[in-house]
């Protein structure tokens, strides 16, 4: 049974995540992502889960760059979980009397039109985490009356739902992804995902377009792109790159290649299965077996033959 | 005597970075950087210093996204602001005693090594700004006994700076831009910045590709790029572009005018003088002059001459 | 009524096309391409029909040199002329009788399988054009029994025609432009070439790709590229383009104005209908009316407006 | 003792590239560039030579369409060959009294300069051949008293140089290439080029600059691009290219192979020595052993290795 660390506590989406990803895995709740990821780097844990980007507040930018930056671990899963805020509270609790919200400030303002509508009195005050919330609202002597946070929450800490999927936006996911320490890579599925992050060698007018151009001369299609600072000053900045299709791929892997020969350093993240399921659209000259064709011929060519 | 907005409470570093790029103005202090902006919208300010990246943290996602969405600001000028740290106290207050710190997170991680070498035995709060942990340990019946935060916090609150520059990183930086409601420009200085914000018509392999071609083909050099969410969905971005030169500038004119075409929405948020002083690299065929001498060939093509 | 120069003698296909182009002309033969379009140069005609190229042979060099280093010329017409070749004798002949076969060299390599089929035993022996050969079979005491050449050869010249279109392929075509001086442009159709001479400035690696990519941006597509010598020694060339729509056209200005200005020289030679009537295809974000609003939008922009 | 067929009669440039290119061959004239590469191909010679391109004329079209759709041939060796013009007479004869002078329309329009000043009441005629010429001066009854050809081919016929270097330019120069039935491909020098045919897939816009993409992405340096007709009509190319570097370089391999996935059909016509010894630009990243490099690289990365 694998041990899964996590950012905790108990409750958190996160946890949500971890238990879809691997519904039998133990479950070792940390304090930080630092800390998940470094349980996963000591051995302390065979993996981690933690999120990755959200739909509505964007990068985690602590996870992108632990990646970069921290002892390497290779992505090799990753889930899309719908974000359904819950309003909860001690059993017993009705709606009317709750006069004061404990909760994380991202759920503040994703749930602001639920809380002006239906408590339009109640005081909400800044929690840590939603589950940190739902675990001090379950305290019998807690001042607040009720948690926004994950349904998986109340059920940790005992508490009633008194409403669902109260964010503003009902589309709102994040993406978690599973990292374990450098091992054999998830075979190729045909709707895979690849993440890199690039180091630029030296910061020339145009360093973007080589790299960008380096995937699509080989029909690689990018999903993502963030850049984040090197630490090094305003205007220096490295990338992380997410793309369509599994290292493993002739065209992925040419591409990987030429960006480590132009770049300065290029850290490979992992190459897993797509959440979404989605194929990849792949350009005429592209796909695998015109790659091995085209090796071929390249053979006869090198040997003078016609 | 204009009156400007700003990140908030008193002794910030935002305050420094306004009173330096404007030492006569009024200044408002603001809970957060929406209502900062939303001040200089509503004409409660004339203008508004908020932050907009730092080369540690990266960019300030809230500004970003207020830019993006809100009622538009026109950025006219920038500020590149060293962050030190100073350890602040009451008066009478030695090292040896410290036994409390009470300072923000990002503020804990950038002394990180200060901490653990001078206060090894000291615990450390989280605070929700390092102007409102001065301001804390400025009050007589404090738990704490000093705080991580700008000298200009000192000052404002009497506390005495017990060591200074204590950040891990001397080199650290924060990027700050002062806005106002839409306005005609600052002139071209020869060393001037542009930013954009860019919506794709359609999210299609190469789309950005296409968008730093329209700038690479006329020389414009990229500064910085940043995605962020759309909010519909995870893969759905749009983009923030710095870049060399002012809209003035007939290069910088005709690459947005391209975006503009191709692009499903371009936002200008502005050109204004570089804080750096960098002059741009301009490549041959694309100064101003050179765009002029074409524009009169290609009237005289268009009548027929030779 | 105009008078235009051509590649004489009378009974060429420039003649043919001539008189489809402008069958009012007055038409004044010339002995070669350079004569012709120096008659139009000095005023001794109103302008020149000279064949482009062939579908077959390929550029006609010639004319494309005089394009390029000759005193400017505006082409303001192309028409496309079916190559159909006759076999022509004088009255009376009868196919079995013939010996010996006058006509040019191309002639004898596109006519290769009838002459063999037919004309098994017949001498064919080369003339310095289709024409002459023709006019020299006339002759009553001429050694030829027939000539090959165009139909309109046989009409000048007495002769009849005992076959019809006997080129190996039947779709041969020769494209043939008109030339004027230097004089107000065709008015813009709808479906338009244009077409320019390039010289580089410097003859750097990727030179061609940056002149490729000032089309592609702008959404001009190439349907021509030739490279001649500059006559500066192996390995420097310039340039011919042509490409759809009318200089009038935005896209199409604003891309040869961008060439203008990274390249050594731009010598423009003419935006006129194109003969097949195909309308370009125009990609999203550069037809005019696109350019016109990025217009309206950047000086708006420029204006501070938001 | 090798030997190579080459375009006759004897006396031509041709004849001259060839005993540079191979002193000890035996050499076998013939009629056409055609019959001299049938002749490599049947095996009745080891190899041809034949010219390729002139510095003034351009391309020399039978030899590249001979190249493009004959049975294949590849190139191992190529020369630049200083076209020198010499006035050829038959011994006795003196330049006061030439009135009649024979000699090939290139070398007519290339001596220009020199025939109007020396010979002006001279009547030029027009020969198949700049040795065709000099074999028919050297005829007892020639109704020429001199022709202009190479030095090579009064030394053939028995002439004397009256004059030489006469042309209106020195630097004239064509290059000629060595080719042979498929072999062995000469090894790669550090001074190389390669020669290829590339057909299109499908005529789409942007088809060159993919295929120029392919190359620059590699840092693979253009030095010559052709285009010929496909014979399908008026607008229907493919290409020739010349460029920089051997085919069993890294880079050269993956760009040529790369054009193989993507076009229609890509025929390689040889590497070979540089005549002119100029040694590759080889851009950041793409010389062979960051290839190599890159390439161990992907193998750690495939197997999971960090």
């Amino acid at each position: 049974m694998p041990r899964l660390a996590y950012l905790g506590p108990e409750g958190t989406f996160t946890e949500e995540a971890l238990r879809l990803l691997d519904p039998a895995a133990e479950r070792l709740p940390c304090a930080t992502v630092s800390a998940a990821l470094n349980a996963a780097r000591k051995g302390d844990a065979d993996g981690a889960v933690v999120p990755l980007e959200n739909s509505i507040e964007g990068a985690i930018t602590t996870t992108l760059d632990e990646f970069a930056w921290g002892e390497p671990l290779l992505i090799n899963a990753e889930l899309l979980l719908p974000v359904q805020f819950s309003l909860l509270a001690r059993p017993g609790t009705e709606l009317a009397h709750i006069k004061r919200v404990y909760t994380h400030p991202a759920a503040i303002t994703q749930c602001r039109a639920y809380i002006s509508r239906e408590l339009p009195d109640a005081v909400v005050v800044s929690a840590p985490s939603t589950a940190a919330a739902a675990q001090e609202v379950s305290l019998p002597g807690s001042p607040y009356d009720a948690a926004i946070a994950a349904r998986i929450a109340g059920e940790h800490y005992g508490l009633v739902e008194l409403a669902v999927d109260i964010g503003d936006r009902s589309d709102t996911v994040t993406r978690f992804v599973k990292v374990s320490r450098p091992q054999p890579l998830p075979e190729a599925t045909g709707s895979d995902r690849t993440t890199l992050v690039v180091f630029l060698a030296d910061d020339h007018p145009g360093a973007l377009l080589e790299m960008l151009t380096e995937f699509s001369v080989r029909g690689v299609n990018l999903t993502r792109i963030e850049s984040r600072p090197t630490g090094d000053g305003i205007g220096r900045y490295f990338f992380h790159f997410d793309f369509e299709g599994h290292v493993a791929d002739a065209r992925v892997g040419e591409a990987i290649a030429g960006l480590h020969r132009i770049c300065g350093e290029v850290r490979f993240l992992g190459s897993y299965p797509r959440a979404d399921g989605v194929a990849p659209r792949i350009k005429r000259g592209t796909a695998d077996a015109e790659f091995a064709e085209a090796g071929d011929w390249l053979t006869r060519v090198r040997a003078g033959l016609a």
